[in-house]
């Protein structure tokens, strides 16, 4: 993670874009990707979308790609660090998800 | 990475929660939470969205938070490495947003 | 649908929200509210979302209209009908979708 | 409306596309052609996103074309009728935004 934020802030600093990435932007072009990733999957089933072609299969990594890519850049526009962020949430998640009460159930134990 | 991959395993083995865990439900709950990230932004103009007032900050902290968490999920459902999957990305990126024709400019050069 | 454009612009009016409503910011109010709507059916297969919970399908309902709202107010501020532009867009979804080789296949033929 | 409503269930008909739109799937859509349009302002400030170029203009047109189809077939599959709910959310908005309260001002009250 840490090569690959090097690589981004390299990558945006050659093309003097930051300019451009305001986490406003960024959050559009984060949602931007998220729903071509969405694309792939909108007429499947579940079933068949565990089981992509290996054509549409590449697609969707290049798709994984993109949203980690802006996912660090926006993070590091606002200073922080994505895996502890995410590693803190499921802290939270631990006592919103209790395991009595979400075995099997995907939803909040509050609903 | 590898650490944090783990740990949401292990969150959803607990919980039993794979059956929900398609890449369609997937993908619709990471276009969710990419929302929660939006809203944040949605009236900020681009220089206020730089710096967001700390009460705020700690909830873009777990919106990142839970973007990387099911955006890891879904990528381990297709057996993809998202940090492998973005540092390829970044290399067909370098050939779609040459330097030369890309410095200052954040459209494909196609354009 | 012309009432309801009379309705959005005197409310706007009223709270001096015009100066918010750039389309950029009302596309993004819009991307939140779509969330929103899809945060209902995340979990659920898809015959369980063609049958919803009354009180779901009240929310569900208050999400269409926000979502509508937005859509009038955005096609507003750059002086679009959106019927016109559906019943256009129609027009052109018929020769990207002929019925012939779209039959039963939700996919564009070019695929 | 009502005879966009009509045109629509007559080319969902003829393609025999109504088995693909289950409100889970038509949802997923929508959050798509929302994007294309999120995509067209995302790097544009507020300021230019106000009056777009003509050639631009009409991709913007053909994308609200596309999400107004998709919410009025979404709604219709539920039985709901968009205008209404718009009409009704409206309602509800007055009291959650009074006038005294959000004159110049975009956030909820109680924020």
């Amino acid at each position: 993670m840490k090569n690959l934020l090097k690589i981004i802030r390299e990558f945006n600093r050659r093309r003097d874009w930051n300019q451009f990435h305001s986490p406003k932007n960024l959050a559009m072009a984060l949602s931007v990707e998220v729903a071509e990733l969405v694309e792939h999957f909108q007429w499947l089933n579940q079933a068949a979308s565990r089981s992509p072609a290996p054509s549409k299969k590449e697609e969707i990594k290049d798709e994984i790609g993109d949203i980690l890519i802006y996912l660090v850049n926006l993070a590091d526009q606002l200073d922080i660090d994505p895996i502890q962020a995410a590693l803190d949430k499921i802290k939270k998640n631990r006592k919103n998800y209790p395991v009595k009460l979400s075995k099997g159930n995907a939803f909040k134990y509050k609903e």
